[in-house]
């Protein structure tokens, strides 16, 4: 550590604060330093943000990656305290206040660590090795060339067996990830698929969707699980509750009660793990891989180092393992981090975090959506027509770029009323030819 | 050959057209044989139609790939007597009339051509291996891509020459695309860059033109040329005229001429041709590697092959090459030849081709085209506002889809009110880390 160079950031005099992901929690801690007198540097490994709640709708070709995504340098736009570097980050020195990234040496005065969280695979090696997930938008461009690689083979395929290995599809996890993906297929199933493939018989498509609770949207009201169920069924996913998936090799899913699915497709959205940065102490790393941080967010055991968002357990008589791990706790953790801040600078006392629960909405499919809404002290629970066009309006609304709006809004009118989704190409990612697959052989 | 199985396609009784690309040519044919008593089997080794002339804007940030692509089986949707094949064609055994294809052997009654063109680097292998083309969608984005991480090297360089190797670019070739690229990079320079990069001083990023030729656009009015270099030069690229470059190691370019560029980035727009396939006899090949076809775009040498678009010379006297290798041409020949096969099924005998020529444009900038237009037997040359108002009419309207159209607009719109395209984001294609450059080191 001690031979690699600094990055080349200009030296501004100010405390500096480096702010290490830019997802919710960290651009909108970026944000609201605007006008607090620090130096701000922002690392992310990609150029952009990512809005993560409409990721599925890339997968399942309702929406393109360009509609969710919005470049920093775009968003921090003539904001002067501040700078973007693209870079990875290797580790940090909390001794010398360094932070050694693929560009150089970033210095620090305040560190704020916001990476977030990856896929959790609970250590099943196969099972990461198989698996598709969705936790970039890369990875959910991979899923949308799989799922059309899958059709334009099985046009190959005589076998029967073979033939259900490619139209099934397995999702694992009935939180709101695996509930959208399961609806979006079936919505592709009814009204997009058998256009393009008349010779495929789509009732030879089965979409299965294991759950290892008893409920479906885990932390929603019973209502709104109930709901959802009962929407899924509707659309023709086959809901698998209290089932765990014993294993997988590509090919065959065994379940801990037995039961055997066939499918080149395994959807896993079933855990994330916080991403934790070598060099802060382990100690602080609670399970699930996020750091117990105080009310301020600070990292236990370090004063100048803070995480928030989904890297961050917050620990609480309400909350004991930490906030959902979703985007209002992030934002609203950046926001106040940066008032805290800027109060440390001024030596006065921080502020503790309360958490503003505003509840939590899921879309199974078109014109059905189950929320459970906080609103002036109060909880409104529904679900069907009008909580769907709530969720479309919340999320159009929430996001980044004015630009982003226009185009998700004007995709999903799109496919509302054409019900025929433009973007069934498949390009970049997983670029494998389509050859026969030979009878009785898994795809890995 | 003999040990691999048939592709599963249903055989209809009817004789069957396997047309191989589905590019202006091939598609423009597939769809005109919707009502023609015939089975058609489409093979692209893409699921998508590319409209290669706005190819450019996607390189530059312009345009989306989304918004010039469309799926073969959305485009073709409903054509009952048509099916679509994404496959690699290996081969074609013109004696037992069968396609060899990655996913088994296709038979044909008719096969036509429609390959289209490649890239000619001219045997030159290390140019092949450091330069870029724009010929595929995916090539466009890895150049896109390339030119923002250029930028976001550049900010850790301190020596001048390491940055101008990011900062400067070099285009070979005063075709339209090379016009079209240089002056997409200057609005860039002038209008976009700037903004997300203030650490960076932009008047030490040059764009160099290099044409062998002395004028650019060859091929279009003595204005349409002289007014194309005004422009570029005006907006700021350093057009180099009869100069060709010997040689490119991936940092130094070297001209014909003894002069010296540096350059990270050279992107090739010098020449491309033809794309054979294996299997039918060279001796059908011309130079630029295009088969030889007679007025009915039969390849010589064979009854029931032909071969429409860039990958076929028609030699006549006006055109002693074979026709331009643009949209035009492949369009007239693949709607003709439609007509031509539904003759010679019915025993009539064959119309010859008349090439329709209705001239050319080329974009330089905003509110900066060059036309000359053959229109009611007169040719109208126009240059400046009005010609690119016509340029960005004509492209949108021949745009394949209605969708398309939409979003192309749509984004125009935008880019010319915003100046300030959203599409910065460095996704997919070229994907290395952003790592500090070594002083004086070649970027291989």
């Amino acid at each position: 550590m001690e031979e690699q160079e600094l990055a080349k950031i200009e030296h501004t005099g100010k405390q500096r604060v480096v702010i290490v992901g830019g997802g919710f929690g960290g651009l909108e801690l970026a944000k609201s330093l605007r006008n607090v007198d620090v130096q701000v540097v922002l690392v992310d490994k990609q150029n952009y943000h990512t809005f993560q709640p409409l990721m599925y709708q890339v997968a399942t070709a309702g929406l393109e990656a360009a509609d969710i995504v919005s470049p920093f340098r775009k968003i921090l736009e003539g904001q002067d305290n501040l700078s973007f570097r693209m870079a990875e980050v290797v580790c940090v020195n909390t001794e010398t206040q360094v932070v050694e990234t693929s560009i150089g040496l970033i210095p620090y005065d305040f560190l704020v660590v916001a990476t977030g969280a990856t896929t959790n695979y609970f250590g099943d090696e196969q099972m990461a090795r198989h698996a598709i997930a969705i936790k970039s938008v890369e990875d959910a461009v991979a899923l949308r060339n799989t799922v059309l690689s899958n059709f334009e083979k099985a046009l190959q395929i005589g076998d029967d067996e073979q033939l259900n290995s490619l139209l099934d599809f397995v999702i694992v996890g009935g939180g709101p990830t695996g509930v959208e993906v399961a609806g979006a297929l079936s919505e592709l199933r009814k009204h997009v698929f058998p256009k393009d493939y008349r010779e495929i018989d789509f009732r030879q498509m089965d979409i299965h969707l294991i759950q290892s609770g008893d409920v479906l949207l885990k932390g929603m009201s019973a209502e709104a699980s109930q709901k959802a169920l009962e929407y899924l069924q509707k659309f023709g996913v086959n809901v698998m509750l209290e089932r765990r998936v014993k294993s997988y090799d590509g090919y065959t899913v065994t379940l801990n009660t037995g039961e055997k699915l066939i499918t080149r497709t395994l959807i896993w959205a079933a855990g994330v793990a916080g991403a934790p940065i070598d060099g802060i102490r382990p100690e602080s790393l609670r399970k699930g891989g996020r750091y117990e941080v105080n009310a301020h967010n600070q990292v236990a055991g370090y004063s100048n180092i803070f995480a928030v968002g989904d890297i961050a357990a917050m620990l609480s008589p309400e909350y004991p393992e930490g906030h959902p791990m979703v985007a209002q706790p992030a934002i609203q953790q950046g926001r106040l981090l940066a008032s805290n801040l800027e109060r440390l600078i001024r030596k006065q006392p921080l502020q503790p975090f309360h958490y503003d629960d505003k509840g939590a909405m899921a879309t199974i499919g078109r014109n059905h959506a189950v929320a459970d809404v906080k609103l002036l002290g109060k909880e409104w629970k529904t679900q069907g027509f009008f909580a769907w066009v709530m969720w479309a309006l919340v999320h159009v609304i929430a996001l980044v770029e004015f630009r982003n709006r226009l185009t998700v809004f004007a995709n999903w009118m799109w496919n509302y009323f054409s019900q025929n989704t433009g973007l069934r190409y498949i390009m970049g990612g997983r670029r494998e030819p389509i050859p026969t697959p030979k009878a009785s052989e898994p795809a890995s």
